[in-house]
Order: structure tokens, then sequence, then C-alpha cells
């Protein structure tokens, strides 16, 4: 019975033990992905970790007005003001901080000053009389009040500033139907509200965070993003698993391509909000006109129209008919220049951007110019006419002076033969036929019957569309460099940072940015 | 003299009079203005005007609690909370007002919670340790709330509770430091802020606006401007001066086509708002999934990708190289009706989702098909190869099968006429070349060698392109329509909701919904 019974403590201090071991071990996997998780918010961007210590020490130091017996006895709970000021008002920019302050400033003025109107009326005799005042006046304000943010304008600037004054007027109000001195109470908040936004202030000059610098800095990366992804898409279509091997990671090249192409598409609502914060710092004021920082949102418009021909270029990738290697191999390498050649251009306009210097009068270089011309000799020079294979053997015999001769696979395009393939969607394909993606495709067989140099006529159109639409962003960045008063253009310099960028190609970008170590917007 | 002075008195009265009739008139214009552009937002969206009205209801409300003595000797000062997350709370979608009333909540009650570790602590011999432990809790609570706000899911849901909890927090514990009792005073704001969000909640389901419902009507209205746009942008496109005269007009069917593709370009942001928003909206929890509002955003990503394609088809209508009408007319018709036919499909799908109704399983119709293998056909009739017009001649006496015979103009592709164009930029161009844009291209010389057949071929891979894109879309829509468990498809049904949507069909869209006509998303 003992043996047992010791038997059966072993065996319950063991299951014990292997409880707490497995208890410990999802504790310390739980607390790890805890860290990581913590830990990557701050590797992402480092500045995050720093308004964080920014905003632990400015509600530290306003709370200094409780500690402090004098500050407590000059201030009393009106402190509370303070408090909230510094919660509410330091935002991760400066910009943000300043338009946030500003309009918390004018809101509780523009209130405070209504107070005097209520002073008089509160000395009113008649209790009933008041009750009705202040409730009125309470409706008319709430109503007209909110009603106004509903104006684009307002709502892009002073939205915070209507809800600080509706808030204010309201406690003002409500207050002094208790209280008949409501004028220093105004005046204690304004002061409160003020020492607040001073903090705050000081705060963000610290290690400030412009929002000019990030507006600048993202637009650089987006030309960037947009020149890889442009390159790589290009190299991806004319990627041939037979000749290339497979040395490249077609599915992460997608993913990288998506991804600078996203960037761009998704810019609207971070470049309109970064350029209202912009607005707001004043140390941009000297060199500029009123919003300068309305072009880096022209621009960003101007790229998302050249992204719009750059993803439908990524659209030919993904397309359902796909054009045959073989046929895609003759223009090889003449679309691959231009899209180098366009590449080329955009980073080139990027580090022209990123030095604050206006950009070269010939963007447009003549290797781009005999790229294009390449190309257009390419498709010139094709014997076979490209949307109807079913002459390609007469053509041919009659094309004397080209250069390259290809037999093309002829397509069916009889309705019979239509049907028959509606019938029998599972058919399986010849080699040479159009590449079908892996959809299940409903339209699929139709398809199918279209030209397979359809598709490459398109990517090829799409190409000299896009060269067209970058002389649109070219112009974006160059009215940039005039209205900012960028450095002129000197050709000396260019081989230097040329060289010095080739130096600093393995550097992360988003590291330099975030480290601060590239060149603030002025 | 009296003579000269009667008269100098009249010319000051007269001018006198002139200057107030000015000044009257100034007035009354800028009054004028004012009045219209306060009419123009009420006209807009006539629930501006009602949400002003319950904010305005919502503060008199609150105010009843400095009015009303019982409820004052009750609450005191601490009314001001109710005021203030009045304020703060009572936002225009009522998912928007849940998620920041509960944010509210939840961040007051975590923050009072932690009141009895201060009152504990508060109640320490030792003002300066007391100070020491309130200034290092202040800086740290304020250093991890502050990094905390970057993780995504905690900015995209919970950003506002967790600035209220440090708000509630701060508070607290510095009035900690000068009142000992803090949990009582933590209770009584904890109920104040209860009672202004009970407030918010009464008034925000009187007359409800529900994030969903608004989600629900953008997407079909996105849908439907999409179908419209597409239309308008290729009849524009085969639009033919001479041949139908001057009924159209150009600038306005643009602007038309581009509000279409913005409405979709820009929709990513206003998508995951709403979704958000509605996410917090109890009444849906009902029949659906946790996050069904979700595939509402799945489907706007779908229709971006599809307006890619689209918004590169009007980019045909604005490219540099221009098909000319000659030979754009023998496409016409084909083409014209499987952008019909996208139209339909497109509409058809927006009026199930109007209808909270399973799309058909035949979405494509026969029409469609009929359509795609007509413009098939009608490319691959054409005798004369698409990107070699060299060879034009040739190959035209070569094809003996085709339908229609036409001669192409045949456009120059040597390397001497090349350059002298480019030393001749502005030499008069023959009709029937290429049309230009008015822009002043820099490039436009070279991609004018290219051939002019290649803008229509990427116009007619475009529209076949986004044929096969329909179908991501029709799957997300039928996703949809399972997720939130529409109606099953019903024949009949269509047929009289077709009827229907004819007789409605002078009626603003814009107009339907702000009225809340159409039916709710439930």
């Amino acid at each position: 019975m003992s043996l047992t019974g010791n038997f059966s403590f072993h065996k319950t201090k063991q299951s014990w033990f292997t409880r707490m071991e497995k208890l410990v071990g999802k504790i310390s996997t739980f607390l790890a992905s805890i860290w990581k998780s913590w830990y990557q918010v701050g590797r992402e961007d480092p500045r995050r970790a720093v308004h964080a210590v920014k905003v632990g020490v400015a509600l530290t130091l306003v709370s200094f007005l409780y500690i402090f017996d004098p500050l407590f006895h000059r201030f009393g709970n009106n402190a509370m003001w303070a408090v909230m000021t510094v919660v509410v008002v330091l935002e991760f920019t400066a910009g943000a901080t300043l338009c946030k302050g500003l309009n918390r400033g004018l809101g509780t003025l523009c209130a405070g000053s209504l107070a005097f109107l209520i002073e008089v009326v509160a000395e009113m005799p008649g209790k009933t009389f008041r009750a009705i005042f202040v409730g009125s006046s309470v409706f008319i304000t709430g109503f007209f009040a909110t009603y106004l943010r509903f104006f684009p304008k307002i709502k892009r600037n002073f939205d915070y500033g209507v809800v600080v004054f509706l808030l204010t007027f309201n406690l003002i109000s409500v207050s002094s139907f208790r209280d008949d001195d409501v004028v220093p109470l105004a005046c204690e908040r304004l002061f409160t509200i003020g020492i607040g936004c001073g903090i705050c202030l000081c705060m963000t000059l610290i290690f400030p965070k412009w929002s000019g610098d990030d507006l600048h800095n993202y637009t650089v990366q987006k030309l960037e993003g947009l020149a890889k992804s442009i390159e790589a898409c290009v190299s991806l279509y004319f990627f041939d698993q037979e000749k290339d091997g497979s040395s490249v990671d077609v599915e992460s090249t997608k993913e990288m391509i998506s991804e600078g192409y996203q960037l761009i598409l998704d810019s609207k609502s971070s470049d309109e909000t970064l350029a209202m914060f912009a607005s707001w710092e004043p140390r941009h004021l000297r060199h500029c006109d009123r919003y300068p920082w309305q072009q880096y949102v022209k621009l960003g418009t101007a790229l998302r129209h050249f992204g719009y021909s750059a993803v439908s270029l990524y659209g030919c990738l993904e397309s359902e008919i796909q054009t045959p290697p073989s046929v895609r191999r003759l223009f090889r390498d003449p679309c691959t220049r231009v899209a180098n050649e366009v590449s080329k251009i955009l980073l080139d306009l990027s580090s022209c951007i990123r030095a604050h210097r206006q950009c070269s009068p010939d963007v447009f270089s003549d290797q781009f110019h005999q790229a294009l011309h390449d190309l257009n000799s390419a498709i010139s020079s094709l014997p076979c006419p490209f949307l109807n294979f079913k002459n390609v053997q007469s053509t041919a015999k009659h094309a004397t002076n080209s250069k390259s001769m290809v037999t093309l696979p002829s397509a069916k395009s009889d309705v019979d033969v239509l049907v028959e393939k509606k019938n029998n969607k599972n058919e399986s394909r010849v080699r040479d036929q159009p590449v079908l993606r892996p959809t299940l495709s409903k339209i699929d067989m139709l398809s199918l019957e279209f030209s397979e140099a359809l598709p490459f006529a398109a990517f090829a159109a799409l190409l000299v569309e896009m060269t067209a639409r970058l002389e649109l962003v070219i112009e974006e960045v160059e009215e940039l460099g005039r209205k900012f008063g960028f450095k002129e253009f000197e050709e000396d310099l260019v081989s230097i940072e040329v060289r010095q960028n080739e130096t600093k190609e393995n550097v992360k970008i988003t590291d330099l940015h975030s480290h601060g170590v590239l060149p603030s917007a002025e």
C-alpha cells in the first residue's frame, strides 16, 4: 500500500513537474513572441522608441505641476488641462504636433472669448432664463460647429480645432451656470493649455521628426521602388526557365514587384496627410511659396498615373493568354533595354530629389532614344503579321528585308472548334499553345481564340505608353525643383553622387531614413 | 458759395449712398455665397444636418447635469467628463460612435483599475518617495502606451482606447498625489463617462446611420460608376467627329469617366475605415461570421485590380500615338459590344448586391461570349499585318478569305527619316498620320515611328484582359453573397427588378443613398 502510495506520490510529483515545465515553456514562448513583436516595431523605425521616450518625459514634466508645491498652489486642479493637452497634442511628427497644438490653442481662444458674452448673461436675473439661455446656446453652437466640420477645407485643417472649441465652449457655458466668475476660469484654462502646448512644442523640437522630411524621403523611396519593380517586371516577362535556369525565385520577385507598385498606388492618403502636416511646419516657409508641399502631392498623382501603366505591364505577366516564349525571346533585348532606361531615369530623378538638386535638362539620354528606336526596329522588322497568324506563311514569303525569320504557331479560330472546346474544358493542351494560368477560368476557352501575339502587342504598347507618361513625372519633378529652389544642375556633381550611391548600395533604404542619415529637406 | 456748399453736400451724400449700396451689395453677395456653400454641404448628404441636430440635442441633454439641481448635487463638477465624452465620442455613423465609446469606456476602466494600486502606494509614508513613484509610473506608462500605439493591430482598433487609458491614468495618478482618496474619484469619473457614452449611444440609435450600409451602398455605387465609365470610355474611343456629329460633349464625358475610375482607385482607405467601423456594429453579428465586412474590402481590392486595366484602357484615349479613325472604325462594333456586355455584367452585379441577392450562376451570358467571339473574328479576319504596315500590300493580295479589305497608311521607319524628323520638330503633319496630342512631347518623334496599330492592339488586349479580370470580381461578389447569406438567385425576381430599375433610372444615385431610400444592409 505504501509502495503504491509512494509510487502515486512520485507519479503526481512527476506529472506536476511536467506540467510546470510545460507551463514555463509556454510562458517563455509567449514572452519571447511578445519581445519579438516589440523589437520588430522598433526595428522598423527606431524613431518610434524615441517618440515614446519623448511622450514619457513630457508627461513627467507636466506632472510636476501637481508634484511641486508652488506650482500646485498656483494652478490647482486646472493643471489637469495641461496633462490632457500633452496626452492629446504630442504627435509623432513636428507638423502633426504643431497642427494639433495650434488648433487646440485657437479653439480654446475662440471659445474663451465667448466667455465674456456669457459673463454678461450670467449676471442677468432669473434662473429659468439663464437655464434656457445656456441650453439653447449649447444646442445652437453644437449644431453649427458640427455642421462646420463637414466643410472639406475645415475638415482638412481645422477639424480638431472645432472639436476643442465645442468642448471648451460647452464646459465654460455650463460652468457659468454654477459659477458666476467664468472669465478667470477661462483664462486659467487657456493658460494651462498653453503650458501643455509649450511642453509639447519643446519636446517635438528636440530630435525633431519633420513631416516634410518624411514626405520627401517617401517620394524618393517610391521612385526607387518603382524603378526596381519595372526592371524586375520586364526581366521576369522575358525570363526563360530553360535558358536562364532556375536562379531567379519567381515568387519572391513577383512579391517585390507588387510591393513596389503598391507603395505607389496606395500613396494618396499618406501623401496628402504628410503634405498637410508639413504645411504647418514653420522652418520651410523661408524659401518657399505658401504651400509648396502640394507639389509633392502633385508628383505623387503623376506617379500614380504612371503606376497604372506599370501595373498593367505587370498584369501582362499574370494574363490568361500568354505569348509563347519563342516569340517573346525575339523582343527580349530591346524591351529589356527600354525598361532599363526607364528605370535609370526614375533612379536619376530619385537621386536628384534626394540631393535637392534640379534634374538634368537632358533626362532622356541618347541611350534611351536608341533603346526606343531599337524596339521600334525589332517590331517593324518582324515579317509576320501579329494579330493574324493565319497569314504568317504567306507573309513570310514576301518579307525579304527582314532580319529574323520565325514561324509562329497557328491558332484555331473556327466556331466549331470553339464550341468543341467549350464542351471539353479539361482537354490537355499541346505545348507552345498559349500558356494558361492555373485559375479556373470560365472564359479562357474563348480568350484562347485570340491571337497569342495580342498580349505581347499590349506589353509593347504599354511600355511605349509608359515612356510617354514618364514625361509628366519629369515635368512634376522639374516643377518641384523650381518651387523648392533646389540646387542648379551640375554635370560634375552627378558623377560624384553616382559613385557615392554605388558604395552605399548595400545599405537598406529604410534604415537610412529611420536613422536620419539622409539629408533633410532643407 | 452756398450753392457750391449745397452741391458738395449733395455730392458727399450721393457718394456716401453709393458706398453704402456697394457695401450692402458686397455683404449680401458674401452672405449669399456662405448660404450657398452651407446649402451645398447639406444637399450633398442631408444626413449631415441630421447628425448636427443630434449632436446639439446630445449636448443639451448632457448640460442638464449642470442645470438641474438634483443632478448637479449628485455629480458636481465631475459632470464635465460627461460633456467631454459627448463632444468627443458622438460620430457620424453608429459604428464609429460605438468604436470610440467602447474604446473610451475600456480605456477608463483599465486606467481606473490601476487606481487601486495607486491607492495602496499613496498611503505609504514619505512625500519624496511618493513623488518619485508617481513621476516614474507616469514616465513608464507614457512610454509603453505610446509604443503600443505603433502596433498595427492596436492602431487599427484600439488607438483611441490607449489614448484615453493614458489620459485617465495620468489624471488619476497625479490627483492621487494631492488627494488620498482616488478610488471614489475614479469611480465617479467612470460613472459620468458612462452617462456620456449612454447619451451618445441613444442619440446614435435614433435615425441610425450604419457604416455597414454606407460600405454596402458605396460598393454598389462603385460598380455602377465603373460600368458607366467603361461603356463611355469605349464609345469615346470609337467616337468619330465626322460620322457621329458633335452631339457628344467629349470633355464632360472624359470627366465622367475619370470620376468613375477615381471612385475605384481611391477607395482603399474609405473601404478599410468603413469596414473597421462596421465590424463594431452589433446588429450584423447575428447572421454572419466575425468580420464578414472584410469581404467588402476584398471585393474593393478585386475592383481596384480590375480598375487598373480599365484605367489603362482610358489611357489609350489619351495616348501620344493614336490609331487613325479609319482603322478604328473596323473594330467599332465588336469592341463596343464587348464593352457593353462587361458593363452589363457589372450593373448586374451591382443590382444583385443592392438587393442582397446572390448573382446568377451564368453571369457570363451567351451574348457576352458571342461578343468576345465576334471581336476575335474581326481581328482574325483582317488581312493586314498589324504591327508591320510595310507588308500590307503583299499580305492583302494573299488574304482571300477576309471579309473586309482595307488599305492602311504606311509608316516610315528608316533611321534617316527619324533623324530628319528629330531635326525638324515642327514639321506639319499629313492627315491620316497618327494623331498627336497637344502635349509638348520630347519623345513623340520617336514614338511616332511605332506602328499606328500598336495602340489599338493594346486597346483590344486590355479589353480582353479586363474580361479575364472580371472573373475575380465575380468570384468576390459570389463569396460576398455566401458570407452574408444573401437570398438565393431566382430567375423571375431579376426581371421584376430590372423593370423597377428602369423606371428609377432618372433618379440620382447620390440622392437615393442620402435619403436612405436604398434598402439597408440587412
